[in-house]
């Protein structure tokens, strides 16, 4: 039992026809002109945006719109971003999309609230101290960023993806509308349910003990996601499923379900970063590809909590060492990764790198995390190329 | 599943030696002069008022004290607290206390940051647009006011216990150590964790609809505070488990649970209301006493519910029909409360209510619900007389 602090600010608005609130909620925390910030075609040919901009316009709110955001969001663009709302006056950015979305918003939020370059945030060189306001609307279920402090973004010139942490960045509103994520492709689907799922587990293990309260929540955060990434892999027009998935999105990397834990992991995070910053593969399938290895690789430093999740979260049976009862909870989290057809190995995510590109990532890993990274077990570099080879 | 809102702005700082953070708290929410509130002798005999009291010294952090709030806090001192902060030019109230001197507190700072009758808003002939801001040193885990939108006042003129309901009044920081509900009274203890489950019980239970994941999550509160009650019950002194007592005292009554859900009931908060208002029995005892009675009234209304809590929660087997099942749930929960020395009838209670005394508090109830409360069931004053006398 560890001390801990939990912050979650950001007002959550969830369910059908919620966008409509959007205008109420940009006046509630002092927007009066705002960036609609978006990705790619789909929220435009969805109508969403559209909707959005009649929305702010009967309301009388000024706007200007800058679409484009790519998975992995780029530096460039948030550069542009920054100049933008500074040309225009804007006080409040407004994130029409998932994860990347919102990250490219919080980073524009940074640069234009702390000056300077704000790619100094995430190389480690400053701590933002403010941000420009900034709200979501929800389109994927996954990186959790609606209700996270963090915000990833990759630098294009060396391929760097860093991320940077900060209560600052806590988004003030999340409108989340599961009609919204009812167009994704399944891929991206099972994806986002993996990446979700990872965030719980990145909390889960730590030899430096747990809150029996957050392994519960933590328990019915992964089961919940389980059940209903099958049901949309099945279905993927059901609601409820939609909904189960979404709300799990954001409890899953919001803090809640680390509370008194020993530390978070993030080392299955960090080794994928460099893993989708070289070959641009979907984040969560490149995490289901990796956590098996890093499991059998950290699992010996933390058998009381590899024990639990196989019998409490992942229904082993209680017998054998635990070595054996510890396997079989990895075994059976990769049994159900196949199962909504995600990969668990980086065969299986359609890679094959040489060794010479194991050390690239390692070297990258290792410059990215300043040499150490995990609660579970702390890992080094050389850690790193054992769990890519195991992972090959 | 239906929409909802869920919005917890209080920023949780939770552990050992904590309060040694309240100076810096106060700071980052803007507060220059500092009304200290708190209750009877304990907290002024075990030091925790004079720590307080230096660290805002050592930090050049002027504040004035008042002390005497009672269970079921009284709104002659809220009245007393709102003179006091005009006339010192207070700007910021820090809550040292349980749930009474917190909603003591959020009544200060409504009745200062609105004018008028404050009891306007407990008597529903208002609504609050603003308040001054709440810090809380939390002491004792019951009511879960340190992160809840409620709080809830007596009128002595009458003696009317009336709540108040609204996100103005969210504490700004709850500071949590365990360390201080170390020396509670046994009986306080239970009485606690009895609100505290009782909390999640009461969002738990309606016919439209809820969520997987939050039943989930209401299952770990359940579960974790009824573990935990039993150990403190036989080993006051055990941190962990006092730890996971407070934290889900926030948990269970800031939304959390009742995510989706259609709709929150608080009958039996409603029924008790009147029970320690008229007779000044501890509220998580009046809540034990009449729950049992409340849920073999309502359950026809929704087995779906009674059923999944007798089972998943409880461990019922899952056998017979949806009366037999959801009675053993029922029957389960009893069990526990009185193996935590909590009644399950106003007998235990060490109250013998005649035939006219339930018609008052019938009256009564239906005076401060408007004659109609619940989501379970919808419950009205004959509803009201059938469960007191069940109760007895």
């Amino acid at each position: 039992m560890n001390n801990f602090q939990y912050y979650t600010p950001t007002k959550v608005v969830f369910g059908k026809d919620t966008v409509k609130e959007v205008p109420r909620l940009v006046r509630e925390y002092g927007g009066t002109k705002v960036l609609v910030h978006y990705g790619g075609g789909s929220a435009v040919r969805s109508g969403l945006i559209g909707q959005i901009s009649e929305l702010l316009t009967e309301a009388g709110i000024p706007f200007c719109e800058l679409g484009g955001v790519k998975p992995n969001p780029r530096l460039s663009l948030v550069y542009e971003g920054i100049e933008l709302v500074k040309s225009e006056g804007i006080d409040f950015i407004l994130a029409v999309g998932g994860g990347s979305v919102i990250d490219s918003s919080k980073a524009i939020g940074y640069g234009v609230a702390n000056g300077g370059d704000v790619w100094d945030f995430y190389d480690r060189k400053r701590t933002p101290q403010a941000t420009l306001p900034v709200g979501a609307v929800l389109t994927i279920a996954a990186a959790g960023s609606e209700m996270s402090d963090s915000s990833v973004i990759t630098n294009e010139d060396g391929w760097k993806k860093r991320g940077c942490n900060s209560d600052v960045c806590r988004v003030k509103f999340a409108v989340m509308d599961p009609m919204l994520t009812m167009t994704l492709p399944d891929y991206q689907t099972a994806s986002g349910c993996t990446d979700i799922i990872m965030h719980t587990l990145e909390r889960y293990f730590t030899p430096k003990g747990t809150m029996e309260l957050t392994n519960g929540i933590a328990k019915a955060v992964i089961q919940t996601v389980m059940r209903n990434a099958v049901i949309l892999r099945d279905d993927p027009q059901n609601y409820d499923a939609r909904a189960e998935v979404m709300w799990a999105s954001s409890l899953s990397h919001n803090g809640l379900t680390g509370c008194g834990n020993g530390g978070n992991d993030f080392a299955t995070h960090r080794l994928e970063h460099e893993l989708s910053g070289m070959y641009d593969v979907a984040h969560g399938a490149g995490l289901a590809a990796l956590w098996g290895s890093w499991a059998r690789y950290v699992m010996d430093n933390c058998y009381d909590c590899f024990r639990r999740f196989a019998v409490d979260v992942m229904g082993v049976p209680d017998e054998g060492t635990d070595e054996e009862v510890s396997l079989k909870g990895i075994e059976a989290m990769e049994d159900f990764f196949r199962s909504i057809n995600m990969p668990t190995s980086m065969r299986e995510l359609g890679l094959d790198p040489s060794d010479e590109d194991i050390e690239v990532l390692a070297d990258k890993c290792a410059l990215a995390t300043g040499g150490k990274v995990g609660a579970a077990k702390v890992l080094t570099r050389d850690d790193f190329v054992k769990i890519y080879h195991m992972a090959k």
